[in-house]
């Protein structure tokens, strides 16, 4: 019956516009009662963005199923996949979402507060798990906020070309981009991997070898 | 004639609740007429944001007015700036309705909206600058929301903080964060120098020095 409904509401919405159909039109379509509707539905905007709640959910069991040795940033990274998941598993539907949101005001400010929800979601386990850091609370916002924006850069990609196209590979981009800026570069990783062992030298192309091999052994401790 | 009528919104807001307030209400505090409400604010919701649109076209003509030599990253960060200015011109007003928009949810999804335009403005003018990048447009977004996002966790910060503390200092600290995320690091000077001369080489402590030394001369090319 929900899906009915959810059907009926987007024919009617995409036919006759969004204010112009009334929630009697939705039921009398879908042939079920008014109060069926408010089983599944508080409001009009909410049948247009059905599978959020429960997508919210699924995201907020996937971080606190997280482990410590996760990388917290990869691990938002994936969350914001369960959201793609979402939206590719019916492409004509999102699409058909995407076109009425861009129309309706009032359904882009419902879509503004959904996206918060899941940039908190985001920013509250980064927070967690960036606690001992003297900036962690700022700096679960700015991860959460850009993980949310590099999804929506690739979504809307992906939505504008008509659903056609991979959007998954165009989502791995996007975050891929966001992770190689927060989790750590071959240098960081080098100055990581140093105090396990590693020496890095940096020397001039032109510098003479017996000084490269001084300043090595100088990096080994064998001067 | 506008000051009064937002003086007197917000007076009866505070008291009587946002909902209970009519339109009505807060003609008759200010002593003006309905249509003149409607002259200066197309909404209830706009009364309680009175500054947002200047502010907006402020940072839009700050933006234009940036030089090529301007690093773009920081020019959004002082584009933020004039948000920051904006609240702090007057704590009392900024705090009471920190306190009214946490309560109203009508107010809080219309503050998105608001934020949501900055960030698209900022985003508008990095996708400008960024164009030569193969990534721009999805750089652009993701430094946007990041900007954003550290303007508000220090906003904030300072609202909870009732408008005591130093505002300006907690947002060179989020800013400054964000600034160092995209502007040029040591390592990434050092991979640019790289290019112009410069060998790095990684090793581990324990690698018998014939080979750091071949591995050296691999790397700068003599072998």
């Amino acid at each position: 019956m929900r899906d009915s409904l959810v059907a009926a509401a987007i024919r009617l919405f995409l036919e006759r516009g969004y204010e112009q159909t009334t929630i009697d039109d939705i039921v009398a379509l879908a042939g079920v009662g008014r109060r069926s509707f408010f089983r599944y539905f508080p409001s009009k905007e909410d049948v247009v963005f059905p599978d959020h709640e429960q997508c919210l959910e699924d995201m907020t069991a996937f971080l606190q199923a997280s482990e410590d040795e996760d990388d917290p940033v990869l691990r938002v990274c994936d969350a914001a996949r369960l959201v793609l998941r979402m939206y590719a598993e019916n492409p004509t539907f999102s699409v058909q979402r995407y076109r009425l949101t861009k129309k309706v005001p009032g359904l882009r400010t419902y879509e503004l507060s959904v996206v918060r929800s899941y940039e908190r979601t985001l920013a509250d386990y980064l927070r967690g798990r960036f606690a001992d850091r003297h900036d962690g609370a700022l700096r679960a916002n700015v991860v959460a906020a850009a993980v949310v924006a590099a999804h929506n850069h690739a979504l809307r990609t992906w939505l504008r070309a008509d659903g056609e196209g991979d959007a998954t590979a165009e989502m791995d981009r996007a975050l891929d981009y966001v992770a190689a800026t927060w989790t750590p570069t071959p240098s960081a990783a080098g100055a990581a991997a140093e105090e396990d062992d590693v020496v890095i030298v940096i020397t001039r192309r032109r510098t003479p070898m017996w000084r490269v091999v001084r300043d090595v052994e100088a990096g080994l401790g064998r001067d």
